[in-house]
């Protein structure tokens, strides 16, 4: 029995939770089948995500993302809200060396600042807004080609981005998430981040 | 720009994705508002978890585990399915010095084994199971009084048990996930795991 007991405490780091505070830049819409967003000053969300934005639902179909789905196929939808960072849309321009990365080119429904590294923000970070909105992160973003491309379509003169695009964004492109709580989203107004424990498990 | 650059790598160890596999030792369904759940030999899953169980829905009730919500409002159901392994009940047994703790006991829809500190298993972890169904990990489970006192009303002459049950299942009492994909599940049968990157971030 004293053997047994030893596992009850395995050789993993616990890291505690953690708690901070981000500020709201910028809100988008992505309307119908548009990937390009367009910006508003707030944003309503319910249980299935921002009414009308072409990620709302409590499924979504499988894309590239989750090879292991066929494509099409009706699963759990993680991906509700996307969301980036200031910080981080300032590298992706530094790496593609052009000015700005403006969030809508990519159909960001929500800009932060102030928090560093934000793409790396662990599964199961909760984000409160002054409403009572919550939303709960659910994965890192991958960049894809169409992003790039809307990214290239904006800057004109800037042929073969959209292929750059992917490198340059990488870990970069911010995360994803639903809606735990629904409420309103303001531009400018602070928000606090709960982030869990976190820890890595090696099996 | 270089400076800015050297931001595109963060000082962020990431750990590759990790591929396991494990055997479904038991299967169970919570009828009602029982806690106690009912054996099985198969579950079917819909995209809402496991029709008629207690924890099945898009939503669910907030609940003590999330005091950052009211009691009762309506948020995301991230508990759909209860996941336990057998090899962490017999350290809960042994904790309380008694000879086993039945999965059904805890309410557990799921019962595996195979998996170490599977209580650790990160979230975004998927299992994939024979017949399409797939489970995404959203979170450590953590122990409750309730749980402790259906143990204990299971054990003649275990009087007081259900208040030790909170220390001697602390992180061994699973996971909880929601349903990715629907499909059926049938006791003994193999499951692949997917153990998405990890990374501690520390903001």
């Amino acid at each position: 029995m004293s053997e047994q007991a030893q596992c009850t405490i395995p050789g993993i780091a616990i890291v505690p939770a953690i708690k901070r505070r981000g500020r709201v830049a910028a809100l988008g819409l992505a309307e119908g089948e548009a990937i390009k967003a367009e910006r508003l000053s707030v944003l309503e969300l319910t249980h299935e995500g921002i009414p009308g934005d072409r990620h709302a639902g409590f499924l979504r179909p499988a894309d590239v993302r989750v090879p292991w789905f066929k494509r099409g196929e009706a699963i759990q939808n993680e991906r509700q809200i996307s969301i980036v960072s200031m910080e981080e849309l300032a590298v992706i321009a530094a790496n593609l060396g052009i000015e700005r990365v403006e969030p809508e080119w990519l159909g960001a429904n929500l800009t932060v600042e102030g928090l560093p590294d934000f793409s790396f923000i662990p599964r199961g970070t909760r984000l409160f807004f002054p409403s009572g909105a919550v939303l709960a992160v659910t994965d890192q973003n991958a960049p894809c080609r169409i992003a790039g491309a809307e990214v290239e379509r904006n800057l004109p003169g800037s042929d073969g981005l959209a292929l750059r695009f992917a490198a340059a964004a990488k870990r970069l492109r911010g995360v994803v998430a639903y809606v735990d709580r629904p409420g309103i989203i303001a531009a400018g107004e602070e928000f606090s981040v709960r982030v869990p424990e976190q820890w890595v498990w090696r099996g």
